[in-house]
């Protein structure tokens, strides 16, 4: 029909691309860009710009970061005997919001998943085993999601790891606290009544 | 806890922005953008610079357009005697997936709501009214979104328009098609009952 300009739909394409974004709620976005004053829709653009030229992978954990080494890998606060092995760096911002965590962390970018062609090489399996040499590290605990991928890294990872006489453990399966036991799925109710703990 | 360095935060708040997206998603959508390469990036921020440099209102109907006039206003196929009246760009575009309406637009680019101190002055009411002084157009119709604020600015409009002596209307109301009867809201229902049509 010709009534979408080209600029603007290309900029609905690009806003497409984004997870849990669809044409609908791309294409509110870009007129909220052709909306915005000059100076607001150039401080976006230079946001991603900055974002991506200025922040890169920490050395050690992997993690997003500015410097060459992130804020948790470079403090003396934390404990460096355990390693959370995490699969996105959203996770560790999960893990830092209860604040009951002290050890440091590992982000592998991305689950094992043979159905979409992920296999170790792509994540940072790698840079977590030459983490491990040092003998410094007594503990390293797989926190990725309790899904199909996420087992089957864990699952991995603890098979490379166990050799090296390294404690390797797995969050907890039970139910979520202030869920309802009636809407529990029985996997999960299975699993927190084969985990129960004594009172 | 400064664990969420400062560009991956500024580029969480300019997309936090955007209607509809809370925190979690930006945040997710500001990780996408750095596990992206380079160059998309980059071609990312130069569509929303593109759009915005490159769209401005058309003269007339003040919907986003390249050129000095858009392609609806400028097409020769299109009936010069009937507008259509609508709040957003979105709504046009919402007309011509119907390929049922072939006369010309006016985007208001808002509503009149004075809850929110938004009055004619900072809606397109003065080119609408400027479009109407040649003779050649015979009909303005209202189609806001049925809501109070798209009433009032409708009841407004026509205000103004009645005593130039063209037609003004407004879009029926009625049960949605594909809609439930079960479902349907009393309102929509008395407004279905009331402008029922003879078979």
């Amino acid at each position: 029909m010709g009534y979408t300009a080209a600029p603007l739909e290309k900029l609905i394409e690009q806003f497409s691309q984004f997870p849990g974004i669809g044409r609908k709620g791309a294409t509110r976005m870009a007129y909220q860009v052709l909306s915005m004053s000059d100076a607001d829709a150039a401080a976006l653009a230079e946001a991603i710009q900055n974002a991506h030229t200025r922040l890169h992978r920490c050395r050690v954990c992997q993690n997003y970061t500015e410097a060459e080494l992130c804020p948790i890998c470079s403090s003396a606060k934390r404990d460096r005997s355990t390693i959370c092995v995490v699969e996105t760096p959203r996770d560790v911002q999960a893990f830092e919001r209860t604040r009951e965590y002290h050890g440091l962390y590992h982000v592998l970018h991305g689950l094992i998943s043979p159905m979409d062609g992920i296999g170790a090489e792509q994540l940072s399996v790698k840079e977590l085993l030459a983490r491990l040499g040092s003998g410094e590290v007594k503990e390293v605990i797989m926190a990725m999601n309790p899904t199909v991928e996420g087992e089957a890294t864990a699952m991995y990872l603890a098979k490379l790891i166990k050799p090296l006489g390294i404690k390797t453990t797995r969050l907890a399966y039970g139910l979520p606290v202030g869920g309802s036991l009636e809407y529990t799925d029985e996997t999960t109710l299975y699993r927190a009544l084969s985990g129960r703990d004594e009172l």
